[in-house]
């Protein structure tokens, strides 16, 4: 019998980005975009409809929305592409949607730290923000993905670690909303393959389905691929990862790149699990960040 | 109930410099091994008694093995330091006994690839000069730890994965010849979780006790704490790294350094079990050695 095979939420377009500071020509992320698909990944996250003072890197979110290739791509009718976008807040979702976007991602944080530093508001509110999206979205029938901040640790809250009943309370006030995935992020890196089998054990008892979760990593200290594993082994199936292992969070002081897609696909790969993406061109399109995008850095 | 402990055996001062091009003074050395011997690490690798031409990092392993630093860690009283000497032959045996090695370490290739890149030598070949060493050694009451290389890939065989039946007649021949303990050598950083749960598995089966075994796993794809924690969580209790994850093996095109102490430390740490290593310390080595070795490359 095969493995239950796995899908990848590509992040580097947005997540992977966000955190270089010299400005990325609009033409080579969408270069970039291009190239992921081609590589077989059938979820990228495009970019962030964010202000431009919080995030200069992603002032061209409009330019990448509207931008032919990106068209095409959501229009394909050979494959389902889920290309979201992170909009943070009411107006950025009226953006996403004016230009053109089919599925948005909303974000929360579990702890009131980071909600504080990276939205300006408390987790309650943060999650009231959230519904008040996805409320509009699925007015529209636009699919909403939600993300969960510092599922683990906070570099703001004095707490040494997140309660997973916060987590809890996140995830079901994402489902409650509409989010069809909830993607868990351990945004500083900090987590054990432990900790992750103790909150998915945890989530579960609760009632939460692991189909309906996605497992965020960052590669921090190394530990990256052992949660992802531990999670996989816990039955979580998606993955958000970055190409060249890009990214870091621009307000969370610490944080490393995300957990590199090529090093997500070549273990589960190995271990005889499909994930659907083409082996080759991704190590292509990772030759091509490192000659192109990181040449910047 | 605590989970079991671990051991680790820190091998920068072998395995993590033989492979740094530019020769690093002795006394750089001996400061490592000093600093590793006070963040609480209780077995470290101090050289290999090798041909200078082969290793000529190496060259200075006379004086090393002098060094009154050593000699003093060798003989303190208050803990029971292991200081194994790597050794490939009667004549690097000699030397090493000469030169007051109280342990040493014999290692064979599980694939005739690499024995013959690595030793010149076949595979049975490569036993029987261990045996030979294994034995002089017992005869004057020296410890004799075994490596088996190569247990997963091989980068000179063109089978694509090494049996685990070469495992595990590598393995039997090293109890038989003496070896307190085993360790097994993913030496290309090719393995996967599910892999080393398998070979574990399989050795287990054939009577091989997890209690003599030790998990040698490099960090080229990303995998080695994804591996270290699927073999702890098979009974393996015993992990061979590398402070910065120095290393790599001059002798296999490809591999990348080992898995790097102050990762496995911080996440057995974080899991709650004892690795009898200060942390703080072990930051310091880090930061010595960032400062000081890897200046050189």
């Amino acid at each position: 019998m095969k493995p239950p095979s796995i899908r990848i939420v590509e992040v580097s377009p947005r997540d992977g980005l966000q955190n270089i500071p010299s400005a990325i020509p609009t033409a080579e992320k969408i270069d970039l975009i291009r190239r992921l698909a081609q590589c077989g990944l059938t979820s990228i996250e495009l970019t962030s409809v964010v202000s431009p003072r919080a995030v200069p890197q992603l002032a061209d979110c409009r330019e990448i929305l509207d931008h032919e290739t990106v068209r095409r791509l959501a229009a394909a009718a050979d494959t389902t592409m889920r290309l979201p976008v992170l909009v943070p807040n009411a107006k950025g979702l009226e953006i996403a949607l004016q230009h053109g976007a089919q599925e948005v991602a909303v974000f929360v944080s579990a702890t009131e730290g980071f909600s504080r530093a990276n939205t300006n508001c408390s987790v309650r509110e943060g999650i009231e923000r959230a519904r008040c999206i996805a409320r509009k979205a699925g007015g529209v029938g636009v699919c909403v993905r939600g993300y969960i901040s510092c599922i683990f640790t906070d570099p703001f809250s004095s707490a040494a670690t997140t309660p997973p009943s916060a987590v809890l309370h996140c995830t079901k006030e994402l489902l409650s909303m509409g989010c069809y995935e909830i993607s868990l992020g351990d945004t500083l890196g900090t987590a054990t393959p432990g900790q992750v089998r103790s909150l998915l054990a945890y989530l579960s008892l609760h009632g939460i389905p692991m189909a309906r979760l996605a497992g965020h990593f960052h590669d921090t200290y190394g530990r990256g691929l052992a949660n992802v594993w531990e999670a996989y082994r816990c039955g979580i199936r998606v993955f958000d990862s970055s190409v060249a292992g890009l990214g870091g969070c621009p307000f969370a002081p610490g944080a490393a790149g995300n957990v590199a897609t090529e090093d997500v696909v070549e273990m589960f790969c190995r271990e005889g699990i499909e994930t659907g993406v083409d082996w080759g061109r991704l190590l292509e399109t990772r030759a091509w960040v490192e000659g192109t995008l990181l040449r910047r850095i």
